[in-house]
């Protein structure tokens, strides 16, 4: 089976995209053959907007139901690939849309939200994120708000989560976590990067870890190749083998400096967390938009990988992983 | 000077009051020589609430002008006592109010806040609470508005946050900062009261300690009279000298107990951080309200204090530190 022909068979779930939503991204994505993905509708928004944000989504879902369909529980995952349509699983990368309020996660839970990032980059009233000058751990909340995730079915995300709250995390939750969308500081020292010692503990506790794509995490920065991009999934598996890997491309498609800096600021406008960091970020060469993903496939493939290993990584452990914590 | 004479004639300045808000409670203060006094506007409520709680004391200020008026600088202070009328300060028990918005303080600052607590019993985006499992200590954000609360001139207060925080802030904040109502833990072992180390520290870093006469921080708790809350004082003077202590009553008066349950649980609804301590709190006898204030002032000249001692501990230590505080 060539690469095209992989590809278009294959599961394909990517574990985190935050692009700059509109018809265009939705296009470059069914273009891309993605079947599914988590897709961030939270990052520094409280509980009203991200409401907003929310009902967006659903009108986004109804205008472009030629290409889109929700996903709320594993069954839908099968459906949209069957349909040939991008499902979306919303998701959040911070806690603060529930500001300070545990039961507001049934609201979110019924309204399809299955992936929650506990921190980002900052402290919250959960714990503290991976740009935090110190990092207190998991709070007395943040028992509780894990506690509620486990019981409603949604995911523990902790890409930007803080290293002491992550390891308090992964012990405190009944249910297995993950990282969605991180590579390894074997490859590259970054605030946002997981040691050897973090990837193992994740999945020796049942976890997951979703590779990112992302040029800034990578040793070449800029100059990254989409063949590149493959070291990063090689190395993880290596260390903790190839059923609990897969693909979190962080693809941030058409988002400009604005949303950057935004990203960057405490809370979104308060103080610069990386003032020397590029605003300018572009996608792996080869891989610059997310219609290309099909390139992505080829270098797993040049790579020597197996057309079983290809599977997995692409979408299959993406699929057993999330049907043992949403349990439906 | 006799004790009902001295007690007319000093300033006295209440470093917390908590009531149930009444015309009832207003006349109460009024009757008991009350010139001034911090009352709590904000406790587990975000943005919005406390916009209303501060609306409705705009408007009791109104309807009740023969009784108050609010103090916003040094000079309201006596202008208050002058007037016979009680002066109110705003303020706070945590920092919920600003919810993500450092920027925010300006606002609140503006419509008349001038004293807040960093975190109330628990964690916030600001540091932990003395309930919370652990003190994570002050974080990043935190930082951020210390130095915005430095430069506004409001006073931080530290009276419910965690021992690490609560170092970490005495040491961050430029300006002395304060314990407005606590009781020391070597009267009585309680999560709200202040050990000798503590109380020195933060008054040797120019900062002040109001004394609660609240019976469950005191060591015979329900059976505590007006003349065991002079030893807390006398304990403290003991330690830290005259000049940096006041009072901060910690007056509860008309709250029922579902008042009591809602402080007690994190955020205003989750986990009990109490739940076998009693919902049925009683003031001290011969304290029984705010218009038995008097009666406290005879207390502290009955175990010998001189009028020069009263004076200080009733209002004059409390002018001087919010003088060097607010800076006008």
């Amino acid at each position: 089976m060539n690469a095209e022909e992989l590809h278009r068979e294959a599961l394909l779930i990517d574990g985190l995209i935050i692009s700059n939503w509109s018809r265009s991204v939705f296009e470059d994505m069914a273009r891309g053959g993605v079947n599914v993905a988590n897709c961030t509708c939270s990052v520094w928004e409280g509980f009203r907007d991200t409401m907003s944000n929310i009902a967006r989504w659903k009108i986004w879902l109804e205008e472009h139901d030629d290409l889109l369909r929700p996903v709320r529980r594993i069954s839908d995952i099968q459906a949209a690939k069957d349909e040939g349509r991008v499902g979306i699983i919303l998701g959040w990368q911070n806690t603060s849309a529930i500001e300070d309020r545990v039961e507001y996660l049934r609201l979110f839970h019924e309204l399809g939200v299955r992936v929650i990032q506990l921190t980002y980059n900052t402290q919250n009233l959960v714990g503290s994120g991976c740009w935090e000058g110190r990092d207190g751990g998991l709070s007395d909340f943040g028992r509780d708000v894990i506690d509620e995730m486990n019981r409603l079915g949604i995911l523990v995300d902790l890409s930007h989560v803080g290293p002491v709250t992550s390891r308090e995390a992964i012990e405190h939750s009944k249910v297995p976590v993950a990282y969605t969308h991180c590579c390894p500081t074997g490859l590259r020292e970054h605030p946002r990067n997981k040691t050897d010692e973090e990837l193992q503990r994740i999945v020796a506790a049942g976890g997951f870890v979703g590779i990112a794509t992302y040029p800034p995490f990578l040793p070449k920065g800029p100059d990254t190749t989409v063949d590149d991009c493959v070291d990063a999934f090689d190395y993880t598996i290596d260390l903790v083998g190839e059923d609990n890997v897969g693909i979190g491309t962080d693809f941030t498609q058409d988002q400009g400096p604005s949303f950057f800096e935004w990203l960057r600021s405490d809370k979104g406008d308060g103080r610069s967390l990386a003032p020397n960091m590029t605003t300018h970020v572009t996608m792996p060469i080869g891989f610059e938009t997310i219609a290309n993903y099909p390139n992505l496939t080829a270098a797993m493939l040049r790579r020597g990988w197996s057309e079983g290993r290809v599977r997995k990584i692409l979408g299959e452990n993406w699929l057993r992983f999330l049907g043992e914590v949403w349990a439906s």
